[in-house]
């Protein structure tokens, strides 16, 4: 008996794929496949009872109907370089391991974020927390100034205020002055400067990182990084990424009220056309049954 | 400044409400309120932000767009009495705190559970987890003697085998015979027995295990305690609770090949129409874009 | 019946305690007492048993062995205003609740972190993350002028990217420039600027929080909030403190080969002797018993 | 670049280690080695800084100072066959990912734990949750009696109620009787009957798992897995193992109190002597000096 591997993810293990202007995320290790996944879910049946499904529907089952536990089976663990205003929204993310460097222990490069032109944008109107329209090139290529400025003259305290000389550290630069600790010099860098970590998260934790991170309501920086992961997950475990992507991703979900209206717009469709239609989009008669429930809750809405 | 009370739940301490045939289900503490929620969904915005909208348009919006943190503010701590097979069950949900009876200081009281007449029923055929026909009242009859003199004599072998005096502990109730291990002797109770525990959590999970154990698949018994907490969860927090039942409880999902279907049985309604009929329903103006931009989705699927 | 309170802790209700420059701790909630703990520690005894031992002594006894459950019984809820340096260490304990205030809704006030002169040290010698000497009057204050004016232009930048009316939002300051989107300007920010949260977190978790952030190794910055939150436990429940005092903060662990070297620096003492010293000490027999067999382990490694 | 292995665990994938007398552990997977601890934790000093310390000191390091994030970074999965009543103490462990068989699915075996007669003993008198003395031969043969017979009782019955032909799933045993549901059928199956589950969790939290379960407070069954699993952690991270052997299982910690005692206790040895004897006990430097600093607490105690 071997580990489970999957032979896209071997080849992804350690290649970087580069994020923003200095961020990157690399496959360090994973565990588990989506053999895997399956067989924690079979130890429910036990070897008595007589469970027909084969695996596709299987994890399509798991996924429509959020049973989490057998997707915790598989675990991923990435290194991850990323702006610190970045790191402060993925930390939110509870359910995962850390290690991130110290800026008590080391000097941090001289590395910020600079957004692209294309990405600088105004303030949404309508969305409080939001990006708006993107600014003509004149206007955003101002604005990029004043980021490099800033980013630069921070890095400049920061080293100022340390006084080591980065070329032989625990030196200082200039004897004639101190050289401040460097968990207080620290406090002048700015939110935009780069930090790296190592992050491990187990699958169904990830796809829940990922329904948020993914979302367009998500800074356009931190789905940046969504966006990489992904892709590794799709190739990783690609009948879960594509079961998730159609009963989460793109799922809609209606309120109670909105079934309501929903109600009055639903035409009297006969079974038979309803099951064709179904079956032309690929339904199981699982699916379609549960579809059919959905409909007769809503007519009773 | 005094704590947030709520009348309803005060009124509540202490209070055993009846579950099964032994259990029970009693409030010990709690610690906020909805004004709580709303306290700490506000921090987001800072002080400076117009934040027109008021507390219960804030509070159905949190629960619509799954902002869970606000909700982790509340906690809950009640005592529940309960049948082994049932903590089984209960356990799984592991953002919780627990403290219970160990029956390796403790001997348990001969308290097991016996189905009501009215609960035994047979194994689903379509459902391989499930409860299907109830029973004739002589056949349930018959079976509930069963459970009773199987309980029954799982405790009698129990206490032979501790062979203390209930009366005196510590004392053999028969001087000739050995006293078994507390630890080992349990062994032999069934999973029927009943425990008990303290349990606390926060709303957030505890709206999520409800979601899963008011749930028509979660095993009978164990629904009846999700019953119970659920009439609690409502006094404490009313446009929680409503919002939770609209948004989560009462809606409807439908994946990506579901609003293939969909789309065939939507008929043209005008906006005006679909207006009308949403703020009958009650819905907001935010709603009623919401809902608006749900349909396009689908109509584009 | 009605919930526990502690009059300490209702005092404390909304209390604003300074710390550094423009921090605080503001206590919001609370729930449990020592009672609590005590009630919820004795459910595992079950009415059955004798357990004659006080509350004190039960507490005592829970604490020395790090039983941890009935700890979990009692949370605290507080308001908490820090560097956004101190609140990346602290957000890594992730046993909690937290809402913080969001610079993509808001806009921040102009404050940040500024050392007082006494807190302004070298970087340590010996320990690579540490502060070591104080500095002399001159330097420091010339190293604190950096902070100041480094902070200040960081929020002039962040307000000119803004460029919105701090006294009308969503206006802007000059018409004749676009305003920048709000989760883009605060990358420029630094991480001394304060951030605020809400911040909750159960009795047992916290300790450990305490544990780590007291102790002279944490950050400065960190150990004040924690001094704080330390003296608002003894308030709530001084039992626990003090015994956590007496067997968590100040107790001393020893390898297995410091065992080697202790052994050797025993003298003989007779058991009389030490238990003369013992009582003296306070210690209760059971803690009596313990200390003889931690010397018999060391004697015999 | 390809995923770290380590030859003594792959040589026990599907192994399977017999424990009680139907029980077993099997190992099925595992992620991570000591080299990617050795890779997280210096992720903090980041590549500026010198860190000349080599592997073996900074794991040694990690675990003396309880650093535990880099631990995490290392997963197994396990699965085991267990008694109910040791799944109980087990699940209370809730930093660990869980899927168990369902008897609301599934029929279990007809299989339950039956001491064997070397491990049947009395109520300890001193230790309310412990075993006593071993019991003498006919008593113990006798008691394991009731066991078995308690055993097949209840798997009698619970199969009575099923009235499922093992052999034809689905089918009656018995036409003339109902068959009841078997989410029912299973309360009357007793604590010591087994169950199964996939178990996978960090190696930070198996050690805390092991520290509790390897005790000799720990109840004999479910230390017989804990022993079984530590041998698999010490073929898996030698270094780890031997380190949390040296500053956890073996070491004993001294309160306030009792460090007034040990002042008593400790002759005068001089420096020379201390390193003397520390440098035979393979003492490294940092450690010598963190053992100096533990006995001048203890003289100011």
């Amino acid at each position: 008996m071997s580990r489970p591997s999957v032979p896209a993810m071997d080849a992804q293990l350690g290649v970087e794929h580069k994020v923003l202007d200095h961020g990157f995320v690399r496959l360090i290790d994973y565990m588990g496949d989506e053999a895997a996944i399956v067989q924690a879910a079979r130890v429910s049946y036990g070897a008595g009872t007589k469970t027909p499904s084969d695996d596709r529907s299987l994890i399509r089952y798991l996924i429509r109907h959020r049973h989490s536990s057998p997707l915790e089976m598989c675990e991923i663990k990435l290194h991850v370089k990323l702006p610190i205003f970045t790191a402060r929204q993925w930390i939110r993310h509870r359910t995962a391991n850390v290690n991130e460097i110290s800026a008590r222990y080391s000097i941090l490069d001289r590395e910020f974020y600079v957004p692209a032109l294309a990405d600088i944008a105004e303030q949404s109107k309508n969305n409080k927390q939001g990006r708006g329209l993107a600014m003509p090139y004149h206007e955003a290529s101002h604005l990029q100034e004043a980021f490099i400025k800033q980013g630069e003259g921070a890095y400049k305290v920061y080293h100022y205020l340390l006084n080591e000389d980065l070329d032989d550290l625990g030196k200082p630069l200039d004897d004639e002055r101190p050289m401040l600790a460097r968990e207080l010099a620290r406090c002048n860098l700015t939110l935009g400067h780069y930090t790296q970590w190592y992050w491990k998260i187990d699958l169904h934790n990830l796809l829940h990182f990922l329904s948020l991170r993914l979302d367009p309501h998500a800074q356009l920086e931190i789905r940046r990084y969504a966006d990489v992961i992904w892709g590794m997950v799709r190739g990783w475990v690609p009948t879960v990424a594509e079961a998730f992507e159609d009963y989460r991703l793109r799922a809609v979900t209606f309120s109670r009220q909105e079934q309501v209206v929903l109600q009055r717009m639903l035409s009297e469709m006969l079974d038979p056309e309803i099951a064709a239609v179904a079956s032309e989009a690929k339904m199981s008669k699982r699916e379609i049954e549960e579809f059919k429930s959905k409909i007769e809750k809503i007519q009773e809405a």
